[in-house]
C-alpha cells in the first residue's frame, strides 16, 4: 500500500483507487480465469503481504503469477528496481503507475500494492486488498490447491470481521498513525490505542492458539503482517516502543508460531522491509540510513504454542514450498546476545 | 555535552573549549574551595551524568552546588527552561552560553555540559568532564563525605584508563557515531564497533560484578551512563538496534545493579533524556515527537548480581539520598507486558 497524510495532525489513510471485483459468478466484468491476471506486491508492504500469504495458503501460485516491486519508491510510484532491467518481466513496465494509468487515464490517487493487473491489457483491475483476500478464498475455489484451508469459515465470518476491524484501526493502521503523526497528541493517542489493543489481543491469545476458532483464519493473517514488521520497522521508525514484540511473550510466541508455518515466514524479507520504511519516509528518517538491527534469528526459536492445541489448517494441509522465483532469503545465524 | 558534526560522513566529536583545572595543590589558578563554584549539568546528557554521579558518590553536594539545564537547547546553548523564570537561581543566567562568554569573550566553541562555573565571576572554569571526575576524586578529598569510595584506586589506574578509552570510542561516543552518521558506511562501521565492544564487555562482566577489580570505579560510571540511555534513546533514535539493552542479559543485569545502587539511578530522569534526544536533533527526528516508550519499570527488577560477590563501595559506604532539590521523578508502575 502507499501512505497518504491528511491535512490534520493525525494520519488518515487514503481510500483505494480501483476497486473492481474478480468473480466466478459473472457478477462483475472480470471473471476468475487462470493466467489472465498478475498480482503485484512488494515484500515490504504489510497490505500486500496479506494477499501474498492468502495466495500461498490457498495454492493459487500456478494460476496467478506474482510480480514484486522493489522496496523503494518515490512520490510517483512503486517500481520494479529489483527486476532485471528495472522492468517487471511479464507486464514490461518500470513503474506500477503505468498499470494504473492504463486503467484510468490521468489516474491521480495512490499507486498502491497489492494490485491485480490484467496481463493482456496491462490495466489494474483492483488494489482492494481486503476484497482480494475474500475473493481469493470464495471466488477462486475452483483453483485452490488440494488441502487449501478455509480462511473465512462460514459460521465465523462475523467474528472475523469484528476482530479484523479492531486490528485494522488500532494495529495495522495504528502503527502508521504513530509513525506519521504530526503532533504529540496525535502520536500519544495512536500509541495508547495500539498498545491497549495489543494487550487485549495478548490476553485473547494466551489461552487459544489462533484468533478465531482453532484454525488459522484471515484474522490471523491480518494481525500477523504487522507483528512481523514490528521490531524491524515500527518499534524504532514509527516509535511504537513501549516494548519490542520480542519482549511481549504471548504475541511473540504467536508470531513465531505463524512465522514457522508454511505460507507465512516464507513470504518475509526483513532487509526489504527495512529498506522500504527507512529509505522511503524521508519525513521520518531524513538521512535514509537503514538500521543493521534487529537480529532476526529469534524468529526461528521454539514457540511452544502447540500445547494450546489447534489445527492450523483445519481439515486441510500446509502448502508446499514457494515456487523457486518467489523464495525469500534465509535468516542469518543468531548473533551473540550480550 | 553538545554535539558537533564534522564535514565528513562520520561523526567527530568537537574538542572541549575550556579546560582549566581546579586543584588543591596550588598548581592552577583555581583552588578547591567550598561554595566557590557551581556545577551545571543536564539530566539528559551522559557526559554530565558521569560528573553528577561522581559528585554523588563522593558526597560533594554540600560544597559544590548543582544547576540543571533543561533538556532542550538550540544552536545557541543549553538553557535553564525548567527553572522558575527560565533562569538559574544561583548564576542568574538564562543561557549557559552567557557563562562561557563571561570566561572567553566571543566564545565560539561548543557550549556543553557539564561545566563548572565560578559563582562570583559567572565564568566557566572548565567543561572537561574527564578531568572533573578525576579532580573530584583526587583534588577535592578534603571535602569527600565519610565513606566515600575510591573511584580511581592507585594500583588500577592503567587498567581503568585502558578500558575507559575503549568504552569512550566504541560506546559513549559510539552511539553518537551511529546516530549522527551521514552515510550508510559510517553508520555500519560504528554499529559494528559498538556491538563488538558490548559483546566483549558482556563477556568480561559475566564473571565479575564490576569492570575493574571488585568495586565500583570510574570505568563503571563511564559505561553505565550510556547503558542507562540505551533503550530510551539510542536503540531507536540512534539506530543502535541489534537488540535492546533489556535483551542483553549480562549487561542488563549489570546496568540494573548500578541503577539500584545509590548515586546512579537516583540521577536519572528518563523523560528529560527522551525530551532531549528526540526534541533537539531535528536532523534525526524532524517531527520532534517524543516516544512514550519504553516502559522503564524493569529497571527496578531483581538483578541477581550479588551472587558474583564484589564490594560496591570497597571499604566505604553508599551515599545517602540526594538533597531534596535534586530528586528525580520515581519510575512509573510496570505496564502490562503483552
Amino acid at each position: 500500500m502507499g501512505a497518504a497524510q491528511s491535512s490534520t495532525d493525525e494520519f488518515v489513510r487514503e481510500p483505494l483507487g480501483v476497486q473492481e471485483r474478480i468473480t466466478a459468478d459473472g457478477s462483475s466484468p472480470w471473471p476468475v480465469e487462470p493466467h489472465r491476471y498478475r498480482l503485484i506486491a512488494a515484500r515490504a508492504c504489510p497490505w500486500a503481504n496479506r494477499v501474498v500469504i492468502v495466495r500461498r495458503l490457498l495454492g493459487l501460485e500456478p494460476v496467478l503469477s506474482l510480480g514484486i516491486a522493489g522496496p523503494l519508491h518515490d512520490e510517483r510510484s512503486w517500481r520494479f528496481h529489483n527486476d532485471p532491467g528495472g522492468v517487471d518481466p511479464v507486464l514490461g513496465i518500470e513503474w506500477l503507475r503505468e498499470a494504473y494509468e492504463n486503467a484510468i487515464p490521468g489516474y491521480d490517487k495512490g499507486v498502491t500494492v497489492p494490485a491485480v493487473v490484467e496481463i493482456s491489457s496491462g490495466k489494474v483491475v483492483t488494489n482492494s486488498y481486503q476484497d482480494l483476500e475474500f475473493d481469493f478464498a470464495t471466488q477462486w475455489t475452483a483453483h485452490h490447491r488440494p488441502g487449501a484451508p478455509d480462511l473465512f469459515p462460514a459460521g465465523r465470518r462475523d467474528e472475523i470481521a469484528a476482530i479484523s476491524d479492531q486490528v485494522f484501526h488500532d494495529v495495522n493502521n495504528g502503527v502508521y498513525k504513530c509513525g506519521f503523526a504530526k503532533a504529540q497528541y496525535a502520536y500519544d493517542k495512536a500509541y495508547d490505542a495500539l498498545f491497549a489493543r495489543l494487550d487485549a489481543l495478548s490476553e485473547r491469545l494466551s489461552g487459544q492458539r489462533y484468533l478465531v476458532g482453532d484454525t488459522i483464519t484471515e484474522a490471523d493473517v491480518r494481525l500477523w503482517v504487522t507483528l512481523a514488521r514490528f521490531d524491524a520497522a515500527y518499534h524504532g521508525h514509527f516509535k511504537c516502543n513501549r516494548s519490542t514484540l520480542a519482549a511481549m511473550p504471548v504475541l511473540w510466541a504467536y508470531a513465531r508460531d505463524l512465522f514457522q508455518t508454511p505460507g507465512f515466514g516464507d513470504t518475509i524479507d526483513f532487509e526489504q522491509i527495512k529498506q522500504h520504511y527507512y529509505g522511503v519516509h524521508a519525513e521520518v528518517n531524513p538521512t535514509g540510513i537503514v538500521p543493521k538491527g534487529p537480529d532476526p534469528s529469534g524468529w526461528l526459536t521454539p514457540h511452544g504454542r502447540e500445547q494450546l492445541g489447534g489445527r492450523p489448517f483445519g481439515d486441510g494441509t500446509p502448502p508446499g514450498p514457494p515456487p523457486e522465483p518467489e523464495r525469500v532469503p534465509s535468516l542469518p545465524e543468531p548473533a551473540h546476545s550480550g
